[in-house]
């Protein structure tokens, strides 16, 4: 639609400055001392909607980071999108491995680089910025209302309850989320899966005290030498995961399926070459997408124990501590894999040390028929804006929070990500293209005319 | 001797109030923001040995820290004793487990609690104070030097220099040390022997940035899962140390040396409460006593990785690291084990990371006869203080330097210590009893009288 283009080609500068303000409050929710930007932030997300052309936003305080929501009701016999996503992100660190400060975000070689560029400022704040223009173009075909919350990146532990709360203010049609990435700008793809989460925190303590290790060392268990046997043992030699009861639930893909996922394009020596390993690693009888798709893994997400700083310590530590999560395929249930996982840590603890493992957080994996409204919108979307019909893919990231949706709210879910793999999300130096933000914002409302078409 | 006793009572407010000065001055020698600290510690050390009569006392400059060296020569015809040191101290962290800051020192229970306050400031200024108490009755009978350095707990990287430079500065007929433990004040003891140490770190790299788990997780090799598995397999079932060669120079006990160890008092029970665990751990075939004095060790003294705040990140993380260190007996060389260790992490290491091991400082063990003029010296002071002959025994902790000594100088060492196993040694809390050290200070002039009588 040209009215459309003229409209974001005359307001880009803008579109890019306020995605950058945002950019600059460290809304990390995990961290305490953020507390304060992280209701700074809602606050932005509130009022970047009624400048967009929201009826209404408001702020829902929740036990944790409030959630915003927001609606613009042009017509309550048109079908209703609802957008999800979120104003929080990860922590930054390692921050020495930044090139430029997380949250001042810098543009360089047509990219954005800052925390939450792509996951999920970026992402959802594209959004925001389609409203705008369908709004003063006067071309908005659907009732929109926006979620976004501020407790993703640590496993919505508030929004279940928002949504039981708030089935009538959630009534929608769909949703649609942009918190995923394609393939290639060149080869546009759609998300039909997200993974499911087990996010569990490990303490294993040996004495019950710091010793010296020329005094006590070869006489006392070293918690760092059994939780190193312990995480050894989760994986055999063929890297499948030992737990016992881990796969019963997963549902095997089909020939068929895996002949489908062969086709996507893949360079393994690119890949390979991107990452700077020499050998891929994973899980034997599986290819490398399949691995990160339609398989779960268990990932040691951090360790630390004993003396970490510069120079020597001789010290045989009190205690190590591990962080491990597992993504989840379909029909594992998060709740299960958990139990299974901790039980089984405390079954191969032996009884010199003790063990105490705990849940983080949690959330189901999740499905995307292709055959729903939702998808075919989003597909004749990206088809209208990329001249290419997307691919499906299976995504090998969590939203801790689609099963519940489709469970309380009844409404299939769309992931429609703009983002690309090498992103960096969740690690130093994120980044979102210039190009990816732009084609976001031009792809959004035809996804609108087309759902509201259907 | 009368004499001593009452100069000694008469001043020991001041002899601990001159120690907790000392304990104040925070000389790290590991971290290089304590680089002042140092040199204002090695002040203190030289200004204390001039006040306790020394006939001079200087510092000499090293390519690090710098070292104390006093002396006090009473007539060339006499024997003389040179007594070694350490100002420097380990790093205090973690510090949130100490119960009063590490460089505050209080009395509590009669015991000082700060670090250093045993290992080594409170062991080496006893000596300080016997040598004014010796020179204040006029009843030195020996010369005395003292080699106070400010590397001990790094390996001593710049005493072996110094000491083959200076050995006409050094020349002594005997090495004292206090910087050891005895199983108690009720069984008073002699370390008869030191281990030796390797210390090593090792970083491991995956991938060649912190990854999200999601969407690379399963598909690329995670450092920490990594490490671990190779952490794991340094030790078998039976926790032999795997490393091809490790025991090769390893001087066997003989079954009447057992039979004599196992004769010195130790309660298993009483050494598990202490400690807080349920079992002990060790080399199968071995009695604790036997794996802490006479056998070598595989320790890890630190490892970190990922992401190791508060909360939860789903980061795969490019690398893992961490500090490892043997304790080596005799026959075993430090640079052989050191290199059969790197080596071999070096084969272990799979092609799908990365690894770089590098030495952080060795020593090497060392054994004193227990039939030289200063171990009996020392057995007879013993007696004479506490009222009962100390056991020989072989202590498990290593002073990198001895074997240097004796080679370079061609002097026996011994190790005479006034410290407690349970005094926390390079843990939080460290403490040193105050009986212990005023017991130290008057057993160290009957050390000289005896040496002298020889």
């Amino acid at each position: 639609m040209q009215v459309w283009k003229e409209y974001q080609e005359q307001h880009k500068d803008r579109f890019l400055n306020e995605l950058l303000d945002l950019l600059r409050i460290p809304s990390v929710s995990a961290r305490s001392e953020h507390k304060e930007d992280m209701r700074k932030c809602a606050e932005a997300v509130r009022s970047s909607l009624l400048q967009a052309g929201a009826d209404k936003a408001e702020l829902h305080e929740t036990a944790g980071h409030p959630i915003v929501y927001g609606e613009r009701i042009t017509d309550p016999s048109k079908p209703t999108v609802l957008v999800y996503g979120h104003y929080d992100v990860q922590p930054a660190d390692p921050l020495n491995l930044w090139h430029s400060g997380p949250f001042e975000p810098v543009i360089k070689d047509g990219k954005i680089y800052a925390r939450g560029a792509c996951d999920d400022k970026g992402q959802f704040y594209m959004h925001v910025k389609a409203l705008e223009t369908m709004v003063q173009t006067n071309t908005l075909p659907t009732n929109i209302k926006f979620l976004i919350e501020g407790e993703e990146e640590v496993g919505s532990p508030n929004l279940a309850n928002f949504v039981k709360a708030n089935k009538e203010l959630l009534k929608a049609d769909v949703i649609l989320i942009s918190d995923t990435a394609m393939i290639s700008m060149d080869t546009p793809s759609i998300d039909i899966g997200v993974r499911g989460l087990s996010y569990i925190e490990v303490e294993v303590t040996g004495p019950n005290r710091d010793l010296h290790s020329g005094v006590y060392g070869g006489a006392v268990a070293n918690p760092i030498t059994i939780l190193a046997k312990m995480i050894a043992s989760l994986h055999d030699e063929n890297n499948h995961i030992t737990i016992p009861g881990f796969y019963d639930d997963v549902v095997e893909a089909t020939e068929a399926e895996r002949k489908l996922m062969a086709e996507a394009p893949f360079n393994e020596q690119e890949y390979k070459d991107d990452l700077g390993v020499k050998t891929l690693w994973g899980e034997k009888g599986f290819t490398t997408n399949e691995r990160t798709g339609i398989r779960p893994t268990l990932e040691l997400n951090g360790i630390w124990g004993g003396y970490t700083g510069e120079g020597a310590k001789t010290v045989l530590p009190s205690k190590a501590f591990a962080k491990i999560s597992c993504r989840l395929v379909p029909n594992q249930q998060s709740d299960k894999i958990t139990k299974l996982l901790i039980d089984h840590l405390n079954k191969i603890a032996p009884d010199y040390i003790t063990i105490k493992a705990e849940l983080h957080h949690g959330g189901e994996p999740y499905m995307t028929p292709i055959d729903s409204d939702g998808y075919k919108a989003a597909a004749r979307a990206i088809e209208a804006t990329f001249g290419k019909s997307p691919i499906p893919v299976r995504g090998g990231g969590s939203i801790p929070i689609c099963a519940l949706f489709e469970k309380e709210l009844g409404l299939k879910i769309v992931f429609m990500g703009f983002g690309l793999d090498s992103d960096n999300l969740h690690s130093p130096n994120e980044k979102y293209d210039l190009a990816n933000y732009y084609k976001g914002i031009e792809t959004i409302p035809y996804f609108h005319k087309f759902f509201a078409e259907k």
